[in-house]
């Protein structure tokens, strides 16, 4: 567990080409130069809590069991609020208390959240700026190196939660959003695999009986992989991370459909073989 | 060798602010904690299944023998392309059978190519469309902790291969093609310096008489580095991968001239010494 | 310490999506293999020496004791400019001769600069154009693994030095300048924390008196963290490397102020206490 524990994962909305990413890499080396250190993304749009909250819910099982994030969005910095150190399952996570642990802890009940009180923490000259690198980075690496949670402070109790979109069942439709466009124009959404399989069950209904709409967008059949669409044409897939996801083959979904994040999805049937399939 | 072997080179088309990018070291990590991880590129365009093959060939030798590539650009992930593992002289590649390793294998004839259909590599659980994170990096970092070639799976006896572009004589012209423009707006060709060298051989031409034609931009004499040239001079050098280049001192050979990966290349002589130079 | 100086920080202007920036690590990792890396950033402006060496000198103090950077901003490669490693305090540089270390060495007034002399040191074959693979990172690593600074090569009396600009006074005003804008669109200017303080001792100004004028901009009072003031209000406060910088509280003052680097920046006080404010 101990080697295991030795990589940390970094989460910010500090944009690719900053230096402060490298600063805090440095405050992390400091307290343990013997650690792995793996960027999520830092392209989180600025102040972008709700969007790394997903990010962070989305990809920390793509993680060894041990690893440490650390995930620093922070627009109340040098504020009073607080901040966290929290356990979730098999994963470790340091963030601000904003509601960027939301969806971590919500896929994860068996969970432990602390306040960072320990003012032996900091890394001096301490900044009222940047705690990513003062406060946040040498947790998360003693974290790394094994420190105990109950060590970093007091439990939290009422830590802040953000509501989080999910998609919501309205007779006979299953309602989601569109979350975030990926660097192939894939158009990741709020409907989980679970949800997804749950309404196929309920309403007695096939992968290919399934029809999805996004404004003016129809499309027919859930498919298992991009290739199984032609080439240039739109499709729907349970992606990577266990996501319904909107996408076209070899291109864009969100240039060539012009799709965009926020945009409302619909998931209904189209049962053509007993002829109870809906108009289109 | 097993320490020159822990070694990974990373490259995609994800992105370089894609959290894929992350994932696919996460799972790296998972196998083997101890591996060096160094990314090439994750700018390579959207299912740029060429592109990817060039970078690779042309920047190998810049990572020490041992060193284990893991090479992404997969838009038939999840349908029945093959995936591979190879060696190619000193080093080793995980890629999809789509002609990624065509240009790394054509340097490199002593090289050994094997299907990887042990099933046991594959994290769990696995997805239908994101491989990368799925078989090639768990494959990746078992072949950089040593593990044998043909424990991986059969020979692959018949690899996909591109064709790529590659310069060609002319009447007593080289003829070839810009191929990327890097961030500093210099535009490599696929003109490499062997057949410039057996050009200006076969044709008695020194260095300073060569004249390179791109659209309508003229160059006479190749120089050896960028300050030979005046700042804003155009000028034509022999790059650090060994490849013939297009540059501006001090500016964008892009921007400054207009030139663009696809643009055809004429490299020809002009004796002015002797009398016998071609007319312009 | 031989711990310590086992970690190397890159800096150039080559592009986060470079591959050569992936070449130079091949590089490093070739001579040390068990190095850690991190980037500071590879999105300096092409040729943008003055902004590397500003870059340098705001952050290297985020890195532990006996880092070492490999600093490429190199226009005049392959050309007679010399190369250069360095000790400055406890910190580590390798540089081309071009005034990349101006801001460092500075700061750090024990220093002691070397000609990179010895030809073992180079990667074999070397490019013309590629000092940062070919000399600078082996040069980076040997440093790392605690070659001796003398075995390098002579001490370099003259090394070329940048007149980076600096805060002056002038009758009652501190008059400094933008550098640049970080992702958050904040400007950070050249006003260091110390030239702040005497300003305000000497002039017997509290931080609210202070008053900054940056083209039509005006902001009241120096605050300690951007919650201070107003979701898209205007702000001044010490950022994390201890210079001046304007921000708009979840906002970007590049954008929603329309700021810029290079704008002239003017600090002066605003006594309302005791009515000797001046007229605004």
């Amino acid at each position: 567990m101990a080697q295991a524990r030795s990589l940390v994962v970094l989460l910010s909305d500090f944009g690719s080409d900053s230096p402060y990413v490298g600063a805090m890499k440095g405050a992390l080396l400091e307290v343990h130069p013997g650690l792995a250190l793996v960027d999520l993304t830092h392209a989180v749009p600025a102040q972008g809590v709700e969007t790394a909250a997903w990010l962070l819910a989305l990809h920390y099982r793509s993680f060894p069991a041990g690893s440490v994030f650390l995930a620093v969005v922070d627009p109340g910095v040098g504020s009073g609020r607080r901040a966290l150190v929290a356990r979730a399952g098999d994963y470790f996570c340091v963030a601000p208390d904003n509601g960027l642990l939301s969806g971590l802890v919500a896929r994860e009940p068996d969970s432990e959240i602390r306040c960072l009180a320990d003012e032996s923490l900091w890394r001096e000259p301490r900044s009222a700026t940047f705690h990513g690198r003062d406060l946040f980075a040498p947790a998360a690496a003693w974290l790394a190196r094994g420190r105990d949670l109950a060590a970093f402070g007091p439990p939290c109790l009422d830590p802040c939660r953000l509501d989080l979109p999910r998609c919501r069942r309205e007779a006979g439709v299953l309602v989601g959003r569109l979350l975030f466009a990926d660097a192939f124009g894939n158009l990741i959404s709020d409907v989980d695999s679970l949800s997804l399989a749950r309404f196929c069950t309920e309403e007695h209904l096939a992968a290919a009986d399934l029809r999805f709409e996004i404004g003016t967008v129809r499309i027919h059949g859930l498919v298992t992989c991009y290739a199984e669409a032609q080439p240039g044409e739109a499709l729907a897939l349970v992606g990577s991370s266990g996501q319904l996801e909107i996408a076209v083959n070899q291109g864009s979904a969100a240039e060539g459909l012009g799709l965009a994040p926020g945009q409302a999805l619909r998931v209904s049937g189209a049962r053509g073989r007993d002829g109870q399939g809906r108009a289109g």
